[in-house]
Formats: structure tokens, sequence, C-alpha cells
């Protein structure tokens, strides 16, 4: 990993170029998408047939395979998957908001209510990223902010199987409409419905390009989550840092993704060292050593600051996915963190504790989006409508003022909807 | 404005076919953009002298032309402004956030930190769009979340000059970064900043189909609102309701733009054929009688269910921007209005009210979309960030369980980085 000394003013950005999509993918991902708004199921099979190298006639997931799937989990998993629920359940319900209203001293009464949506499609990807954890973390928000039908849509295998850890994930949640569908195809039949599938209000959940351009193209007619880059990790770290957990901390955000960036920050010259070579040790004994080589060769970096203020500066700058302060007293350190995901805390909160376990989300803001957006959180499948409830008092004290602006604004019949109602029109 | 009768089970939708631009238009808002991004601020003049018919060596509003514009401005409208900048604060405020942080026994902290977005861009419609109204309604969500940099664009005049009344109201909120500039150019400068234009970190505001495209294009690098559609007012009201002023609250939508739609549903076929001749009479001496006509034949319906239930049902599938309940007791029908972007109760509180004057926000989501949106709020420039500090009981206690579970899902230093601080590695 390359070190090198910063100072305060300096730019840096955690920003990857990632791929956007050619205009020939844009072009296929339309056609997919118009493909399966007109011809429903038998587009989706199609596609299906095509892309995922299966014939499917129902792709509904049945009892039977949910069954299925727990005789084939390692009992361990679904252990540690019942406890990670209740603990990210536990962490969700805090994000509840509730409604509110005031009155003024006129009699107007203001508020402001919360409603779940209806319905959200979650997309957990096939293979190897068929991850429980992006299950629980999807859903969960989903089910704590009251939404009534959440709908998962995973890409079977050639021999049209699911991951059971997926489909027991599912399950234990009570998520009953699961189908076997991945990719732009999937992601349309959720936005516009098929024959047998009802659309939902909003998709969420990881995917590869088509999937990410597909989720971009419904965004509208649907609401879509943050399109995901590649994965970060930031280390903030000072001299009473342990150089082993700081490398281990590196190479498990690096092990991901040849395009994950793993990053140091800190004060102190020779904790920079010591993870330096403490990271090519690790590495030789990696069992993903080929990817995370090539993750920490491009995107890993070690900055070295004059002081912890301008370490802090950097972070910032970086707004990073995932932050570990591993220092003194990292408490101490959060007030000055403006930017990022999520934040764990001292050598006892390494960022896999979190991801998996904790219970904050681990669908977090990548590629320096945390400088605008959020963990996927409860909110996000609450909506608000504001509630305006005027007393016949203050409209009529403010009936004339309205009307005013309003024919300032050149909208004559917006006045003459106020004053429809003066005291002479009364019943 | 036709009348049908419904019942329970009819689908309903307020969707109409909107210009979603053509493959030609996306193209040329690409290229717009791809061209801001090389050369700047001489792209920006370039496309500013194409577009609006304008040639500025510098974008900046000055100080001069403030002071300009209030020496133009209605002193009237100034005081309506000034009023409603009170009124939108006052209800904004209550939208604030607060971070929050949880113990567990073990000793576990998890949290979530609340931070405003560092800067926001404000896009105001140039010409007859012009309204004081977008300025405050835009601006104010980002003041009271805490944003440092709010930045406004608005396209020039053939004359170079832009509203008196959006240049004030700027003012009022304390913005100095103005900006001569609209379109897709704008938008860019905006999202990628220019020599002069620091680029900012989300971009709210109407606009042509052009800056549309480009807002949904920027999507990603930085946060945007959601993409506006044509205006719509749903009234929902019993055989208490007073027929003229239900008819010209449905025309005050009507007169905004021809795809504009106005809805009536009650349970009263008296009041739908009295609402339905009040709207012939009340057209006729309408300024905009031509707009408001077109958006009424197209787009105006009554719809008259056999009970309340059914109109409230109703309601729902339309997911209407804009709510009037004028019934015997408006708020008993709260509880069920699962979909709209903002609620009035009563005759006393008809829509333009809201619009302008009341507090809360008049940018809300149209043409369906309330089924999983929100009006615009202080919570759109906040954004959140996870907080993990486990205790290192609480962390022995549960890595065994953690390193399993990575495993289990095939990262092998996700669970190394756990097994990383074994006690024997403590310090």
């Amino acid at each position: 990993m390359k070190i090198t000394t910063i100072s305060s003013g300096d730019r840096f950005s955690l920003k990857r170029s990632i791929d956007a999509g050619t205009e020939e993918q844009r072009k296929t991902v339309r056609s997919i998408i118009e493909d399966v708004r007109r011809h429903g199921n038998q587009a989706v099979k199609a596609y299906t047939e095509k892309f995922d190298g299966i014939s499917l006639d129902d792709t509904r997931v049945t009892e039977e395979e949910i069954k299925q799937a727990y005789s084939l989990l390692d009992d361990r998993l679904l252990q540690v998957i019942r406890q990670a629920i209740r603990n990210i359940q536990e962490y969700h319900e805090r994000q509840l908001q509730s409604s509110w209203f005031y009155h003024r001293k006129d009699g107007t009464m203001l508020g402001q209510k919360i409603t779940a949506l209806d319905s959200a499609g979650v997309y957990v990807p096939g293979g190897t990223a068929a991850y429980p954890s992006s299950v629980l973390m999807n859903v969960i928000p989903a089910l704590t902010a009251g939404v009534e039908r959440i709908v998962l849509v995973t890409p079977p295998g050639k021999d049209g199987q699911l991951s059971p850890g997926v489909l027991a994930a599912a399950s234990e949640l009570g998520i009953k409409e699961i189908y076997k569908m991945g990719g732009a195809q999937a992601i349309a039949a959720l936005a516009y419905g098929t024959e047998t599938i009802e659309s939902v209000d909003k998709i969420t959940g990881p995917g590869n390009i088509y999937v990410a351009l597909a989720k971009r193209e419904v965004f509208g007619d649907v609401d879509i989550d943050m399109i995901a880059g590649p994965s970060e990790i930031v280390v903030l770290a000072d001299d009473t840092a342990v150089p082993k957990e700081i490398a281990a901390d590196l190479l498990s955000q690096a092990e991901h993704d040849k395009l994950s960036s793993s990053v140091l920050v800190t004060d102190s010259a020779a904790l920079a060292q010591a993870v330096q070579s403490e990271v090519n040790e690790q590495l030789d004994t990696l069992p993903r050593k080929a990817i995370a080589e090539a993750s920490i060769r491009e995107y890993g970096h070690i900055y070295v600051a004059e002081s912890m203020d301008e370490a802090v500066e950097a972070v910032n700058a970086l707004a990073p996915e995932h932050l570990e302060i591993i220092t003194k007293s990292p408490e101490a350190l959060i007030g000055g963190i403006k930017h990022a995901g999520a934040i764990f805390l001292g050598r006892y909160s390494p960022e896999p504790v979190g991801d998996y376990f904790a219970g904050p989300n681990h669908v977090l803001p990548t590629n320096g989006t945390a400088r605008f957006s959020s963990p996927l959180n409860v909110t996000d499948f609450q909506k608000k409508s504001s509630i305006i409830s005027y007393s016949q008092k203050a409209f009529e004290e403010q009936a004339e003022s309205v009307a005013a602006f309003a024919r300032l604004e050149g909208l004559e019949a917006h006045a003459r909807s106020i004053e429809a109602r003066g005291r002479r029109n009364s019943k």
C-alpha cells in the first residue's frame, strides 16, 4: 500500500470510475423493460432462458422449496440469522417516525401524517453473491415501516435452484412472495407487473450493471434505493491501534471486489509503516488473495496527516461508506465526522461485526455519496402527507393577502378560489 | 366535466402520459452535460447564448441587481413573502430530526447521527414560471436542515434580467450565490462545477423536459428531488359542501397547465350535478380559460360513489398531489387516507392557501407518486450515519458466531478481522 504524507487543504476522493453502462447496454435494458411491459410473463420466461439458462413455467417459489432450503441449511447459520434478525429489528424500530400536528393561536391546525408504502420489491443477486444478510438488511426496514406486501426476486441457478440461506432468511421474516427471476426483466416485472405479479411501489437491493440501469430507468414510475457502487473502508487510527487488526480490517474490505477501496488515515508514521507490512504479510494466506491484492494495489492507500484534526478533515473529504475510528478516545472524534455511512468506534467494533450482526443496516452510501445519502432505513419505506386545516377566522384574516399574492403570480383562478369563500358566501 | 358512478374495486389513475423525452433529447442533454464538464463556463456561456438568446460574461447576480429587484417589487408582494417565510419556517422546523443512541446491557452502544448536507442547488424556472414561492419552498427546507451553502440558478430573459420577485425572495432568505443560467447546462454546472462554480451535493426545483432529463442523468453523482409531473387536485366532498367553492378549487388547479387534472369524488349525485354546472359557468370568465378548459376537458372528472368508504378507497387509488376533504367532519376521514401529498381539511382550507402561505411545502409528489414519495422536506437535506460501538465483552461473546457467519458467506478475511482481536492479542 502506498503511503502519502498529507496536509490541510489537500483534495481526496474515493471515487472510482464505475461502469455506468454503455449506450448499447442502456438500449438493451430499455428494450427488455418494454418487452416485459408488453408481453409480461412470456417475456420474463424468455429472458430467464436466455440469461439464466433455465426454462421456468412457474417462477413462484413453493412452500416445498422453502422446506427443502431449511433441510439443506447449516444449523449454526440459522442460529446466527435468527440472532441477527433480533439485533437488526431492535435498531430499526428506533427509526420509526410518528405523525404530528400543532395548532396556531388563530385555530389553524397543521400537521404531518406518516404512512407506510403499500408494497416493496427486494432484489437479491444470485450465485456467489446470494447473501442471506442482503435479505435481512433490505426486508427488515420495510417490515418495520409497516409495508404490507414485500416481494423478493432473485435469479435462479442453471438447475433452477436458489440459495438455501436466502430462502431461509426470507422465510424467517415471513416473506411468502418470492420469484425466481433476475436482471432487468425482474426489475421490469416489479415496476410494471405481469399477469401474475402485481407491481410494487419501491425497489431496493444490489445487482449487476443491467439491474442498476433498469432501476435507473424505472425510477419515477416507482421509487428505488441509491445505485450502489463498490464497497470501501477508511480506518482513522492513532498510535494506540494494533497494526495487525487494522491490516485485517483493510483486507476484509479488499476481498469483496477488485474495485473495493481500503484506506488508512493516521497521524502516526510508525503505525503507517507497521500496517503496510502487516497487510503484505496477511495477504499471502487469503483464499481470495487475487481479488484482495488487486484491490489493495489499485485502491488501497495510507495517508499520514500532521494532526488528528487534519486526519478528520481528510476523512470528511473521502466521505467513506465504512469508517472505523480506532484511537485513544474514538467518541471524542464523532462530532467532527460529517460524512460517513457507518461509523465503527474502537478496536472491538470491526466493520464485519456491523455488516452482519450488530443491528444497523449494511446497505450504505458508497463511492463518496455519503455526502448526501444515508444507510437504507425505515423512513425509506414511509412517506409523509402534509395536513392543513384553516379556521374560518384565520382564513378570513389572510384571504386578502393570499389572493393578492396569487394575482401577482398571474393565477386568477387561485385568487377566486379564495374569494369564493367570502363571508357573504357562507352557507 | 364527465360524471361517472363508481363502485368498490374499480381501478382509477391520475397517471397522465408525460413527455419522458425522446432518444434525441436524451442525447442532446448528455452532450450538453459532457460539454459543460469538459469546457466549464465557456460551454455554459455558449448554451446560454443559444437557448436564452443572451451573451453573459458574468453569470453571477450582483448586489446591485438585488437592490434593483427590491425597487421594482410590489410592496404588498414583499409583505406577503415575509409572512409566508415565517409560516413556512415555523412548519419546517418541526421536521428536524435529532441524532440518537442507546446502550445494550452488554455495554454495546448503537446510534444514528444526523448531519446536514454541505451544499444544495435550487433550480428556478424563468419567464412566466418564475415564482417567488418556488424559491421559498425549495430553499427553506435546506436552510432549516442546516445546509451551509445554497446556490440558486435561473435562466435570464433575453434582456439578461431575472424576476424581481425571485431575486427578492432569495435575498430575504439570505441567499447570496445566484447564477443566471438555465436548462441542462445549469444542472451540469451544479452537479460537476466549473472554474467559478463549486459543485453541490443535491439539486432540487422544477424545470422543463431538458432540466428533468439532466437531473435524471446526474442522479447518483449528486442527489436530486423527484422528477415533478403536472399538477392535480382531488376534492373529496359530501352534500354539505358549497358547489361554487368546489368548482373554484377545481379550476384553480386546471389553470396551471393543460395536463393538470381536477377531480371530484363524492357520495352525493346532487353535488356532482351542481359542481358540474358551476365549473362551466366559472370557466367563461377566467383569463386563463383556454388552458383551464383544455385541462378540464381532458383530465377533469367527477366520480360518484355509493358510500364515503368507497369514495375514500377511490382517493387512495388516485393518490393525488393535493386532496381537499370538504365534508361534515373532515378530520374523521384522515385516518383512512393512505396516499396524498397534501391534505386540506374543510371549506376554509382551499388548496391555494396551502400552496402559497400556510407553511407546508408545495413541492409535492404528482401523477400518482404519492404512493411512495413525500412533500419536499427538511429530511431531504439531512443524512444519517450509523454508529456502532461494541464493548470488549459483547465482542468476545459474539466473535465466534459472527466469524462463522462470515465463513459461511465465503468471506475468510471478514472472519479473520474478527479473530485478529482474540483475547491473546490484547495490547
